[in-house]
């Protein structure tokens, strides 16, 4: 009898579609029943992330495994699901391609149609048949066959390609595939094995390693993989990392084995994953700040972190996999973008050429929110960068109860008539993370228990809901404090709360991050009225709520709809080089053509420093 | 009163120039009194070999040790010494610039002056001042700074320069030097290094390795190592070593990990020689034929065995030192010349290269005499070569008493109204080494005790001398025999002989490389006399006693000046492709130029060959 009733389906929008389906019924199903558009490039098979919905409303249905390979355990925790795998049994409001993190890959598609002309990856395989009609009965005469069914003239063969020549070809095979990078044959694989053509994009992070897996035939992503940055346990922030390397030049090695060992554990996933193997990749693209891009090639990274700050190579640096360590055929090119500066790496480049800010004739801020956070404003005319040293409280660090955006984390807060907020997981919270703390500091500012000076007012005024206005307190320290989660709601048997010191850290990271963005802005005569867009890049903007960031004084106060997150942009940036050798030239003009402005060495900047830490008014 | 004693020494030549001077006088200063003009390119400090003489009178004066490392112990066998080095302190009688291998160098010198416009090897050195000038303290900058003081725009920058450029430049260098490779910054090293730019060229031959350094900036030779090939102990001749590989996949990487081990160590004796270190290699080239080109690479060669004998590549070959297992700086290049086909190698190619047949207007012949005997004739017009498998008979395999050209070796054979031999290291005889087979065999020619067919005339008319005569024996296996050395004079208590077997094995090999040499003729249009000369290369070339290869009809009978020794020409043409990047070049035009004439392939030459198995009458 349970086969005869129906669910119903609302999807939002303007106006929202509600659909009546058998229960068992896809969301993607549901959707085309609705007449609401939802791509399903891969044909509704779990392979590709184009159907992602959000469940709003009613039981999110349990995640498949397409769900974990596709969209990963944060979003999933989110609610997200992939459309062509999730199931309606129930009642459901549905959110169809919601912007957070989608809108990357929008830009991604975008590129990809419009700015990325062809998947290009210069990696290209060709299928060779027909040694039963070669005469000679030598894998030397079916070689020669070999070659001379290629496209184009060989200009080198590689040592690989003749190994697995001499040995593939004693017998007169039905069929080898060549492998072909440049002009160069670097390998002959058995059999047809050109449906198998895979490229790795890697963005390593200080915190993160972020890894793509690309089909480099179509430019379809196949896997993505993601761990903690291992060399975490060498110290935290890019700052403590320098300093190990210089206390030992074994530390250097140290530092790099850590990366590399986690790239090559990245990569095997990723091929677990996406169902190859390594032999299938061809081309590994690399982004990273200076500092991890240095420490993945094994260079001593000391000079970067003292003035002036330079690296020690800009320019795109080519490898083969062996030199570096990667398990991966030794010829394996790997690319590392091109630098800009000491603290303008080669993310920032990734995020420029992902962002396409390029471009446009109208002029764009994007900023990847970080322990530095990059912030590139330009358009197609000039584009001028800086490096911003948030320092880590946005990350929730150095923060009383502050905590990554993990399990038990406030990630939400709203201060109004009484105080709400949202904890990952849903059980009862440990902690606050970035996105929670400018959440609450927005709310009391909001509410008027922060003055824009940034101090807690110990004794708000009448208007201040009661409710809100019994939470400030004043620790055994003397600081006043503000009690976001009572003791007998807290996990962890105590008040959970924001402090003035607190307050001062979110006031000091803002206040830079805003310095950066004015300081660029006057650099190329522009104001914040000037900017066409806001571009949110980095996992930290994709938690971030944007009304707050806003009030705060993150960003510049722009209309909503004109801030969109952009999710990992340097990654993309990665992915894009890795897919097309004109977007690898485009990164070397790029990194030449972005203007970088050391804050430092600005005259007035302590001044535009000292008013960008005021929250306003 | 010994001073005041003077010794003479004269110089051989047209006319002789006799001079007296006093005991310990050097033959060099000797030659400047006597106005014979005679080059010390070093300034006669022992570092290189353009002031070798033989001592044709009188003792040879202890060889120093700048005579065994430039000269090698079978020179210094041979009597030759360096004229700076050498002493007089007896009456001598001296030659100088003797034809036995100096032709080759005399050669290379040529070139060097001529074909060889200028040294450009690719690689340079760049020194780099003036770092305290360097306002801002950091790596970073002066990497800056070095970059800006480059002649030219780099393109790329590798791991190892930006590793060892963070290491150097942290406090400012007195000096540092760059290494370049084509527009890649290679390396960046402590202080001025810029008079150690060192290159390695390697010929794998068969049986033997030898490695040549040379310094870059002038062209100089540093040093020559050979060794006998490792790989030896799997098989002595090629076809027994294809037949090893293709019986397990395991195999093919033993040879070629003998093969790497044996220039591994030829490079570290190299170095030691020329007191530097591996790290001031910046470049490597190797010649060898095509089955030693193959397992040099780890390729599995057993293809080059069957018809039609093809290689699994031709194209000449770059990898980077690790690739390959060579203990030098990963990224080092290791170029392997091209190749023409099977049995026509990359030792071909550095033949033609160096005899530079390929830019005269008169038609050259140039053989390499060894198992497989390597045949290139041609002009500027056209070059065509074969391979003759000529056996191992010539090398002293395969003969009752054969052997290496080694002490105890029987290396002259004279027959006239006596016997008379020479015996290298000069003891008691214990075999039989190619060229004094050749010597014996056109001894017994000349003496009418061998007929045109191959035959030896048990039965002998009256005109042949009775001390020869009586030599000719009958074994107990019923052949007959030529008893080169008596039982009383042997060092091994029995008769040496010549068997009827081995003639016929000199027949066969000569038949070979002969009939090699009149079907390229014939291909090209050309008889014996069209031929402007006759260039010798290779080991065996050096040894062999010029009236009897002619005697015997292994070359064409040119008067004996157009016949000249050229020495190891493989190797040259190694050591011109490692001193100039625009020879490299001309090798690959050289290795698609140069026509390939398959023997087995010509209708007559079954005709052709047993007709050159008979000795001119």
């Amino acid at each position: 009898m349970g086969e005869s009733r129906a669910v119903h389906v609302t999807f939002e929008g303007e106006p929202p579609r509600r659909v009546a389906v058998r229960p068992g019924t896809t969301l993607l199903e549901a959707a085309h029943a609705a007449g609401v558009p939802v791509e399903a490039t891969c044909g509704g098979r779990g392979r590709c992330r184009s159907c992602r919905v959000q469940i709003r409303k009613g039981p999110a249905p349990p995640p498949t495994l397409a769900d974990r390979l596709q969209l990963g355990e944060d979003e999933i925790h989110e609610r997200f699901r992939l459309a062509c795998q999730a199931a309606a049994w129930e009642d459901l409001v549905v959110a169809v391609a919601p912007p957070r993190e989608e809108r990357a890959f929008q830009i991604l598609t975008e590129t990809r149609g419009t700015a990325l002309e062809a998947v290009d990856p210069g990696v290209r395989k060709v299928l060779v048949r027909g040694f039963s009609g070669v005469r000679e009965e030598t894998a030397g005469a079916r070689m020669e066959e070999l070659l001379r069914q290629l496209p184009q003239p060989v200009g080198q063969v590689g040592v690989e390609a003749i190994r697995s020549g001499a040995l593939l070809l004693r017998s007169p095979p039905e069929a080898v595939t060549a492998v072909l990078y440049e002009d160069r044959l670097l390998q002959v694989e058995a059999g047809d094995t050109t449906g198998e053509l895979y490229g790795f994009a890697v963005d390593i992070g200080t915190t993160t390693v972020v890894g793509y897996l690309l089909d480099l035939r179509e430019g379809e992503l196949r896997a993505t993989v993601a761990a903690l940055n291992p060399q975490s346990s060498y110290g935290g922030d890019l700052m403590s990392r320098i300093s190990f390397a210089q206390q030992d030049p074994g530390n250097v090695r140290r530092l790099h084995t850590r990366a590399i060992q986690c790239v090559n554990r990245l990569l095997e996933e990723a091929c677990r994953i996406a169902g190859t193997s390594r032999d299938r990749i061809y081309k590994v693209v690399v982004v990273g700040n200076t500092i991890m891009h240095h420490l993945f090639l094994g260079v001593d990274p000391s000079s970067v972190g003292q003035a002036p700050y330079l690296p020690l190579v800009r320019t795109a640096v080519r490898v083969g996999a062996q030199e570096v360590g990667l398990r991966l055929p030794p010829h394996t090119p790997v690319l590392l973008l091109p630098l800009v500066a000491g603290f303008v790496g080669a993310d920032a480049v990734g995020m420029v050429l992902a962002t396409r800010i390029f471009e446009s004739p109208r002029v764009r801020l994007a900023v990847d929110i970080g322990t530095n956070a990059e912030v590139v404003i330009g358009s197609r005319a000039r584009i001028a960068a800086c490096s911003a040293p948030a320092g880590p409280a946005l990350e929730g660090a150095q923060i009383r109860w502050g905590m990554r955006a993990a399990q038990g984390a406030v990630d939400r807060v709203w201060i109004e008539a009484a105080v709400r907020y949202h904890v990952i997981g849903g059980g009862p919270p440990t902690g606050i993370c970035g996105s929670g703390l400018v959440d609450a500091v927005a709310g009391l500012l909001e509410v008027g228990l922060l003055d824009p000076s940034g101090r807690l007012v110990v004794d708000p005024p009448p208007r201040v809901p009661e409710a809100v206005r019994r939470r400030i307190t004043v620790l055994p320290d003397g600081q006043p404090a503000f009690v976001l989660v009572p003791k007998d709601e807290s996990g962890v048997g105590e008040d959970i709360v924001v402090t003035q010191t607190d307050i001062r850290q979110v006031q000091l990271a803002k206040g830079a991050i805003r310095s950066g963005i004015t300081v660029v802005e006057r650099y190329l005569g522009l104001e914040d009225r000037d900017l066409a867009g806001v571009l949110l890049a980095g996992a930290f903007g994709n938690y971030l709520h944007l009304p707050s960031a806003i009030r705060i004084g993150l960003i510049p106060p722009l209309p909503q709809e004109r801030i969109v997150y952009v999710g990992n942009a340097a990654g993309m940036g990665a992915q894009l080089v890795l897919l097309s050798e004109q977007e690898g030239r485009r990164a070397e003009e790029l990194a030449r053509r972005i203007e970088y402005v050391p804050l430092a060495a600005q005259p007035d900047f302590q001044e535009v420093f000292l008013r960008s830490v005021r929250f306003p008014e």
